[in-house]
């Protein structure tokens, strides 16, 4: 075993460099690639079946609460970009520009979308016209583009791969309950499918979203303490409306403006589950996404019997759960280290001895445990385990969550804790932007949310000492 | 009935203005709208629907084939692009280019991806080390951008929306099977899914993929008499593996090239729905890719029971079949027209009478017929209707392109043909590219493919009377 372990190449363990121990596992687990274009990413089949598992999952709650999935041109003219001023501030220093079509140098330069507020705005400009025309709730998979300096696999690339959501209501008190609702939607499925718990707030003024009203966001907590804004949320009010003029006529028969949502998730996702569930060995998948669900590893696979067996297994198994067998020539060990290392949840392995006793040897990829299943129950302790390990992972990822929350009523406690036990730390705030930039600097973290289930710590702002306003978690953040 | 039908605005009848009639469904039908960017559309939900169901339907058919999607950057570095001497020669002239990232000027070009072979070539020689690496089967759903002077909703736009495969082997032999393998599976999607016949065939040097071997086509014919070549798969041969230097080491211990193919169909298979199945009253969808396959129309729905009965209905088919109730307070006479301009291929009519007979009514969009269902049987009937639907589809679009199909021997019959009654045109060509310019000088049509099935029309060329060598379907081609 021992011996067998080392046909896979190691990767670099976490507590020694937590940025190369992802990459490693980006790299390793096939999940992405590297290419010759700057700061874009290759996602490999592996990663890109775990994504189509994202999207499958996340497509069917967009359906069911309503939305229809659209596509929009991928390049905006400047001077729609330009058409809301808070926007274009936010985004043009970070988006590439065409600037030739063939050998023909165009009149206006077009940008790459970094995302799709304004030509989503146009459209509904054009086709919304009474209040029967509302709401519009629409939906887009796609890539976006962001010139961003320092690029890492599925955090933060020039290209990525996204979905953006984008609606237009009647009422401000619509839109309100869509921005919730699309925000529920999130945390619902990072946990239920990313097993990933997620603290739901809102943003400070200075970290919302360019050009809305109010932006809500979910975040989560990473092995190395660091945050990740997992997805946000975002109430434009009537601002895009009134640059765009996109006005209905109203129930009451006069001319109004409508109120608009957007919302996004992306592969970011992908780095998310890297870095919550992953170890030492590797990934670590919740089975909802793993594209394999199940491997099946025979042992002593050229005894009689046994391939005839773990095929049998398989053929059983194949319609109840995502399940692959290899029965290639490499070794058991190698086998065991290489799904270790692609975070496939659940192993069986299946001897002659095994046989004999007519059971298979599971080995669950989350906390090792080894059980001993009789064969004649497969079809129905396979999927249970499956369900046990996505709760296990869900429970264990909060555990460590909860354990790297920090209280601090102090900026020194606060200095301290940054330094010295990176996480979450829940802290008052009195409000005030200057604080907020003050922490920054002192700590190097920033304001993650204002949580929606409120605390309160201490009647003090933990910068200024001034009355506090909200309990804020703070932390540093990819 | 006449009144009502007026509420629904009018399309252009194919006769008067095929283009103008197209272009009608695409917007009446609520398909695809324009934008500010030029030559970019906006794929509307019920467009979008539409691509849904056949990306489904596709990929199914290519995971069953045994392969693999994975997701390229959308920018090629022009030196990347340059590998490769015939495919840049083909694409350069019409890639849109991005100069600047951000404020900065870049040291290199980046042009977006007009199709993805440097791509997937340059991956394909960091990760082929072996014969145990081979096959890679792998394909990417995507947009690409082609600048293109004239364009038209689905036909040609400057982006896109498609599929491209690309996939390397061992061996020529294995790469042609594959190339052979995915022009069935297109054609055998076209047919089974799409219900529009194609004829699969080879195309000519002049019209062959910038950089492949050999190019294989299915074309199929419109209503106005016009080709369109619905998917296209390429053999490569060794000609990118040695621009990219994409060896491996092979059973025989020697390093060799390996062989490729890519294969692509795009959102013009919309394009080719509407023109093979469309009739003066809008869109006419085959059941497998329509969004809505049974449209439920109360009549008389303010009768006591009407709704509750059509609620019903609608609750017994929504698991067998893709079932809308119209329950909006519009007359029948409209939504009969509605449903008709986008093509939804069955609509039950319930009203006070023929619950009393405990029936309801079913219209065909594809031939009007009407038949009267007794209301047990829905759940084995309407099924039943549809695959009806989608064969007959099939033959009446088989009979139209076979009516138009016409046989040539000598140039002046081609060129009246040509006038008087545009379709395909069989006709012995001797493999002479001076012979195919001519007659498309002379004409208009193009060589649209070397089709597989064979035969001897005569001796001579119909271009210059001199020996034949093939068979070719000719047309004027969108």
């Amino acid at each position: 075993m021992t011996k067998d372990r080392k046909l896979v190449e190691e990767i670099t363990s976490m507590e020694e460099d937590f940025a190369k121990w992802y990459t490693d596992i980006v790299k390793k687990a096939e999940l992405a690639d590297y290419s010759s274009v700057r700061g874009c990413m290759i996602v490999r089949p592996y990663g890109y079946a775990i994504w189509e598992l994202i999207q499958k999952n996340l497509d069917q709650m967009f359906k069911q609460t309503g939305h229809e999935n659209v596509y929009m041109p991928m390049f905006i003219p400047e001077s729609l970009l330009q058409k809301e001023k808070d926007h274009v501030e936010g985004f043009a220093p970070e988006v590439a520009w065409v600037t030739h079509g063939g050998s023909e140098e165009l009149t206006e330069r077009l940008c790459v979308r970094p995302t799709s507020e304004t030509l989503f705005c146009e459209h509904y400009a054009n086709i919304i016209h009474s209040y029967r025309d509302l709401p519009k709730l629409y939906n887009q998979w796609c890539s976006v583009v962001r010139w961003e300096k320092t690029t890492r696999p599925f955090l933060r690339t020039l290209e990525f791969l996204w979905q953006e959501g984008h609606t237009a209501h009647e009422t401000a008190e619509e839109a309100q309950e869509e921005t919730l609702r699309m925000l529920d939607v999130y945390a619902e499925f990072c946990e239920k499918i990313l097993a990933i718990p997620v603290i739901k707030g809102q943003k400070t003024e200075r970290e919302k979203f360019a050009g809305a009203k109010a932006t809500y966001a979910i975040e989560s907590l990473m092995h190395d303490g660091k945050a990740l804004q997992t997805g946000t949320s975002h109430n434009f009010g009537d601002g895009f409306a009134r640059a765009f003029n996109i006005q209905y006529t109203g129930r009451n028969n006069k001319l109004q403006y409508v109120h608009q949502t957007s919302w996004g998730v992306s592969t970011r996702l992908i780095g998310a589950v890297i870095m919550v569930h992953g170890d030492n060995d590797g990934l670590v998948l919740p089975p909802e996404i793993a594209p394999i669900q199940v491997i099946i590893v025979p042992v002593r696979q050229e005894a009689e019997g046994v391939l005839d067996k773990a095929h049998e297994i398989k053929n059983r198994l194949k319609n109840i759960v995502r399940v692959k067998l290899d029965d290639s020539d490499k070794m058991p060990g190698w086998k065991f280290s290489e799904y270790e290392m692609r975070g496939v949840p659940l192993r069986l392995e299946l001897g002659p001895k095994d046989i004999e006793k007519n059971q298979c040897v599971a080995v669950r990829r989350d906390n090792r445990n080894k059980l001993f299943i009789p064969l004649d129950e497969i079809e129905r302790r396979i999927p249970e385990l499956l369900d046990e390990i996505q709760a296990d992972m869900l429970e264990k990822a909060r555990d460590m969550r909860d354990k790297k929350t920090y209280i601090c009523r102090t900026i020194d406690e606060f200095i301290t804790t940054c330094e010295e036990t990176p996480g979450f730390i829940k802290a008052m705030w009195c409000g005030n932007e200057a604080c907020e930039e003050e922490i920054k600097e002192k700590t190097g973290a920033t304001a993650r949310c204002i949580p929606f289930e409120q605390e309160k710590l201490s009647d003090y702002c933990v910068c200024c000492g001034e009355e506090a306003q909200k309990l804020v978690y703070w932390g540093k953040a990819y």
